[in-house]
């Protein structure tokens, strides 16, 4: 497997494909042919089956797939086979949510700790997770083996802190900051611009409203 | 405009040009070339041009762009230039974290309520933003003009819930529910689903542990 080879939109299809089949392990389903689950998910067989070549097929002429299989291999891909430190970095209320979410658990990714630079709130806690003050995320990140840090920080503090833990080692940064970072290309970057998506949501709905316009 | 002729591609980057040239203005510049605008936002200057040739151009040969005029023209055409009024279904950490978050008001998405099936969460509120029940929903939509629904409810809820702001009259949907929803065709949906974005950047810290391997 080679990521060069491997488009963005294949990449953001992945998880998606990762969601279908879990729900069909939690409905029994053993195995599913291309056109079946092409009509779940709304996308053709021919994408279906062109998306999973990329990683050498699963698929069996006049079989199908198996579920599980399928699943668990998706899952390798995903990087979901092993467990992920995370830690969370701006403790108010998006970093909070994240931290009182367990689904993310359940995929292998803990939550070892929440960090601010308020004071008031040092020694709280969220679902048992401890909130610490930055002073102590060097030695942290050191000593749990954390890979991905979670940006819940305002922008204008965002690119400071990404040089700093980039100095630290990490080696994934979960960006809810509304901002570009700059990071080493050996760094990744995923990022969640909630203002972009609201924004991509007004387009869409201006776009009918126009077009409704013209049908009247 | 027409929104069929116009790519997801494209149509996702709009909200990072509008994002760019506000920045722009905050810094008091007043016009760019697409070559500067292009090294500020890591895309190509062609890149540039053809997206915003989408929409008419905008730009003046040998002037380059005028940074307000097409900040105001990305504006309209992102809806941004009228109010528009959500509510919040959901009042967990997420759902609160969103009311909490002023930067949707600036861009004129005003949250006008906040909505949960928890009667211990009744007559609260967040930001001066009242939490109600789900019996005022109907009432409250129709009295306020609401036209966009966020939903930070748990996935299988989100289904029964979408067809219910359906027949209420909502004609865009934020999800962040972990599920992908069946709405009719007038109705648009941006999904935000957060176990994706993070499986996304998993899948990247993956495929370079595996190239940094063939390395060493």
């Amino acid at each position: 497997m080679d990521s060069k080879e491997i488009s963005q939109a294949v990449i953001k299809r992945l998880p998606r494909y990762h969601r279908y089949l879990g729900e069909l392990i939690e409905k029994g389903i053993e195995r599913i042919s291309s056109n079946e689950l092409s009509t779940r998910m709304r996308v053709t067989a021919s994408q279906i089956r062109q998306d999973l070549n990329n990683f050498g097929g699963f698929g069996q002429q006049g079989y199908g797939y198996n579920v599980k299989f399928l699943y668990s291999e998706m899952g390798k891909i995903l990087g979901l086979d092993r467990q992920h430190n995370m830690i969370i970095i701006g403790s108010g209320n998006l970093g909070q949510a994240l931290a009182n979410y367990v689904a993310f658990e359940k995929k292998g990714f803990i939550i070892k700790g929440l960090f601010d630079i308020n004071p008031r709130l040092e020694g709280l806690s969220v679902r048992g997770i401890q909130i610490m003050m930055i002073e102590e995320l060097e030695d942290f990140i050191k000593e749990n083996n954390i890979e991905i840090a979670t940006l819940t920080i305002p922008k204008d503090k965002a690119g400071d802190m990404a040089d700093m833990l980039v100095k630290y080692g990490i080696k994934a940064i979960w960006n809810f900051a509304h901002v570009d970072l700059q990071v080493p290309d050996d760094v990744v970057v995923e990022n969640v611009h909630l203002s972009d998506s609201l924004m991509t949501l007004s387009y869409k709905l201006s776009c009918y409203e126009i077009e409704n316009q013209k049908k009247m």
